[in-house]
């Protein structure tokens, strides 16, 4: 199966999955699960499942243990956007093209739509850490809880300093620890789920950390290099939106094209983490080429 | 011991842990985390944390298993707060007789502080869970984990429909909806945690968790009428809040007469309660008594 229709694939199993959380146990008649639904359902990437789904993959053939975790993990990420883009944050009225939460409903909605987005993600990891009976596994999903939890601290923490440092200068040290907070902390702990859920030994854990940490970093650089010369049609954001907002960034910091330098460098480093594998690999090796080469 | 001093000691063991998980694991050099920590130890009355260790202890002297989650609960309370008060919710200034988070700091902080603290109580869920290798014990918990998770949400929605009602008429079945949500679901979480963590039966549980829903509903009738009544200096709150926003609540529906004999009814049932289980049962019927009479 060749890349694209591999990733198409995950999508949709990602999709199905989220439509059939959100149809079990989120009542529909308030105002308030549909701006949970509106956000959820935006129709993301959905690269932090597919990252769960895809390395377990390398170890096992069923995946299926990982799905909670993947649900949860989207919904965390959509409670991160719809927050991030509040007015006192971000302020920004487009997301995917579409209006954001508090655009299309109200700021007190959003702000609770997002809360209940994080505490929901909760519900369904207890659900299935209740549901667990198997000792060993048990005890790997409670490692993946409290790693969930942790991370998604720090991508908190992360989107602070982002906030703090708008339009101030910024350390290179300090850049990278913002964006390994508010970007990479999540992608790492996909790859982390994948590979505890799948059964990898401890040295294929730390291996597979490392090309986490490589891909957070590249997709936050990229994010970067198209805020500044995306095509806001297919990004659904404004161009130059970070560089008016006075946001410190890569290209901000280093200019566009040493942000691509650095990029590069990163995603081969990915890669041949990847390469590893050999043709088990090759999902991951293309997700890092497609994080590169992306245009939204 | 008299109601009043055991009260004081339970607060006092509820400040110490808090401390203790503060100083352990958030970093005090961001301003984020001075943020969290402002509005956790701003000297609430810790009655949930209270009501989950008094709980226990009508089972178990040892209430030590209960402690992570009563720090947990208060993470709770303090990000709803700090949330309920923000411009685009409650627009409140003052809580405790303090500035609010937002205006002690500012609207972005104080948005990601709640984040913050809701998400940093399931870091501590979660380190207990890790920790607890006996079986049946971690059985329990895993229960109080998803009970917890459900609550949360339950509050979130209860805050939800409050913010919506707001200037319009409410049928008396909606108010109590609201407020069995919005305040009711962790006061019943909590008796519920210590019932379970304390080894009570499947009919003491339900038993208790009457009484739980009583001073749940009590609880919120008695803010009701302090904020429609109370003395501003003490309850660090303006007179006729809810009033001049409109807010429905008992007073606005039933009038303030009405209200408090609702109130002395639900308490008396909760105190039918609590004698149940005799001289045991002195300090849940005691703290009957205090949610009715209390002045703050």
């Amino acid at each position: 199966m060749d890349f694209k229709t591999e990733l198409k694939n995950y999508q949709n199993i990602v999709e199905k999955e989220l439509e059939k959380y959100l149809k079990k146990d989120v009542c529909p008649e308030i105002e308030l699960n549909k701006s949970m639904e509106y956000s959820l359902m935006a129709g993301g990437k959905r690269l932090r499942p597919i990252l769960i789904l895809s390395t377990c993959k390398l170890f096992s053939g069923d995946y299926g243990k990982c799905i909670p975790y993947a649900v949860a993990i989207e919904m965390v990420h959509n409670f991160s956007l719809i927050h991030d883009d509040l007015p006192a944050i971000d302020n920004d009225d487009f997301r995917h093209g579409k209006l954001t939460n508090h655009k299309k409903f109200n700021e007190s909605t959003a702000i609770l739509a997002g809360d209940g987005l994080l505490n929901y993600a909760y519900i369904v990891i207890s659900n299935d850490l209740k549901n667990t009976t198997e000792q060993q596994e048990l005890s790997k999903k409670l490692q993946v809880f409290n790693e969930f939890a942790e991370s998604v601290d720090r991508m908190i923490v992360g989107e602070y300093v982002d906030t703090e440092f708008e339009g101030k200068p910024i350390s290179s040290e300090y850049l990278e620890y913002m964006h390994k907070n508010k970007t990479g902390a999540l992608i790492r702990l996909c790859v982390r789920i994948g590979a505890i859920l799948g059964g990898a030994s401890e040295e294929e854990l730390a291996k597979l950390t490392t090309y986490a940490e490589k891909i957070g970093l590249a997709f936050q650089i990229k994010d970067d290099i198209l805020s500044e010369e995306g095509d806001s049609l297919i990004t659904g954001k404004p161009v130059g939106n970070d560089r008016v907002k006075n946001k410190c960034t890569y290209v901000t910091k280093y200019g566009i094209e040493e942000a691509k330098n650095i990029l590069n460098n990163i995603i081969q480093e990915a890669i041949e983490i990847a390469e590893t594998y050999k043709e088990n690999g090759e999902f991951l090796k293309q997700l890092a080429i497609y994080i590169k080469d992306r245009n939204k």
